[in-house]
């Protein structure tokens, strides 16, 4: 894997670059739709491609428990199973341990759980966990962490740091290294202190790239951006910075002007399925009786198939209806939001004109609230 | 509109044509996928035009509940409000208002029924469902009709013929003409001489085309296959028959040798949402364990982006996964396989090869359960 850093903001820290991988190169900062069963749900691969995605997500915890990763191998490989030839990464199966399975019993070797899908019993540690993500074959793997909750205490933080380091390092050792990268996360809940720990600990192990996980675990704006800007200053520069789960917009675009190259996030796939559309005058929720005879698209300014063709009121129909089609067409839209935002944020690093782009999206947020009131 | 007839077969009565209407042409015998909602499930209609469709159908009833005629027609029209520009054709809600609304009270004018949605009380009768057509505008409507249960009595069924066949009249009075076309629809239960009479009622009324309703509803393959013959043999010989809602691939071939000349029905894509496929080689559940670990595509011969791209294994774990794209997948597998199968009859028709045709369809309908017994 390489990274080069093309272009940098003189406003703030963001950057713009390359990463190479053996499946092709994506630019940054970039935004990975989350295939967590290897799909990126309601939308299939050649509408990601059309739309600009350029790597997906796609999670260890959940392809190992089903279909199974060895399966995933025998199928040639994730890229081939899923029919994606462009970048994937693969969480480490570390956060989903904690937020789905029950009954963990964290030991030294790695944490002992029960499935959210039948009950069965399971055991990941980084030795599995580098297993696994070596039988899915991504571009990018992830080493296995352990997550804390939010709130936790100071001494909790401290030792959890101490574990995902001594983990961290195991999945160095297990690393098969190959064409798959490795990238270390930063955890240390909301301590400062923690969290410049722990940065400097990854660092010291060298990995291709570094990840900043436990945010958008229920704390302020304030507090995450606090966190984001205590990790990068003590991250490699020339590394790419990888934010893990955390990806409202607004996330997007101040991240990425704290210098971070990559996001995932289930909140365009998983809005959309909730009915709540990105654009780029703020959210829509299509639900609403507003849009009943609205025959415009949900976004005038966006170029997707959906926006291209289908009016408000089609779309509120559809999801009225439970139609297939509506998670369909707004997963695509919400897609290409988030792809355009990010192509935005890198033309604007680019081009050194990151704070008027920042300033006209905040000032166009809340415009359609603004046409209802 | 206008129905060209422009190959007969030497073998049957299947004869091959182009219908032409308002917003184009479509090739016949012909397959209608089904879309309900104005949405063909799970499929959106760039997908629809990718793979040959020519002409869908959507419901009266259910648009008339939701999200209501009159909305879809501020909203432009069905083809504008679904994004489909080519030919549609409506139900006129006569069979829904028997399969699926609730308290049911027939009088002269129409019925008196509860929406199957909330409970709410409603009428249709014949002006009602040509205003309701009129509204959503498609190129095709239906005429009200009764639908009998199967089986009933003589008597009942003999007073049903004749009360469908003054609706049918009223449909045509009430029928405004202009761009789109009227189809009187024969029905008679199993009984042939009830056929034969509502057959005659319909042709004496003179309509745009002939539909057999009333099939498909719990008789044999001899009885169906025997009241399409008998129907057939008394409507117009230039003017399109469409056999509603009968629609495996055998009654499609069956009946397309028996000169039906349009088919719709549900069964491609609620079969795909059941993982059910079709392929070359007979029927496949998607679900069964022998697919666990097959490389291959549904189906070999298909070029579908289904079968070019993904193999029985990952369909399977989509489906047990219960991805949205295992729905997608498998519906645009499934019409892309009707699509077929309709260009095959099609183009044995015109090459007068359509015995060979059937033959080898039938031969190769138990393959792919041999592969596995």
């Amino acid at each position: 894997m390489r990274f080069d850093i093309t272009s940098r903001s003189s406003f703030g820290k963001a950057r713009a670059g390359i990463v190479y991988t053996a499946h092709g190169s994506f630019e940054t900062p970039v935004f990975m739709p989350v295939g967590t069963h290897a799909s990126v749900k309601a939308i299939c691969p050649r509408d990601l491609e059309s739309i600009g995605v350029g790597i997906v997500l796609a999670n260890a915890y959940h392809l190992y428990l089903r279909p199974g990763h060895d399966l995933v191998k025998r199928m040639g490989g994730i890229h081939r199973f899923m029919a994606w030839p462009h970048p994937v990464l693969t969480d480490s199966g570390g956060f989903q341990v904690y937020s789905l399975a029950d009954l963990r019993e964290i030991s030294e070797d790695g944490v002992a759980f029960r499935s959210h899908l039948d009950g069965s019993l399971h055991f990941i540690g980084p030795k599995e966990s580098m297993e696994i993500q070596r039988d899915l074959g991504a571009d990018i793997a992830m080493t296995f962490d352990e997550c804390v909750p939010y709130p936790s205490e100071y001494d909790y933080v401290s030792r959890s740091v101490e574990l995902t380091a001594r983990w961290a390092e195991r999945c160095r050792d297990f690393w098969n290294g190959s064409e798959q990268s490795l990238f270390g996360i930063v955890q240390g809940g909301m301590y400062a202190d923690l969290r410049e720990k722990s940065a400097a600990d990854m660092v010291s192990l060298v990995f291709d790239g570094y990840a900043i996980g436990g945010l958008s675990v229920g704390e302020d704006m304030a507090t995450r951006l606090d966190m984001i800007e205590t990790t990068k200053k003590c991250l490699s520069e020339d590394k790419p910075v990888y934010l893990m789960g955390v990806g409202s917009p607004e996330d997007l675009i101040e991240a990425s002007l704290r210098g971070v190259d990559m996001f995932d996030c289930v909140m365009p796939t998983r809005n959309a399925r909730n009915g709540m559309l990105f654009t780029s005058k703020g959210k829509l929720s299509i639900k609403n009786l507003h849009f009943r005879d609205d025959p415009r698209p949900p976004d005038d300014e966006c170029e997707c198939y959906t926006c291209a063709n289908f009016s408000r009121a089609y779309l509120r129909h559809l999801f009225l209806s439970r139609e297939i089609l509506a998670y369909q067409l707004n997963t695509l839209h919400n897609i290409s939001y988030y792809m355009k935002l990010m192509s935005g944020i890198r033309n604007a690093i680019r081009q050194n004109t990151l704070d008027k782009f920042i300033e006209k999206f905040y000032e166009r947020q809340t415009l359609l609230k603004e046409e209802f009131s």
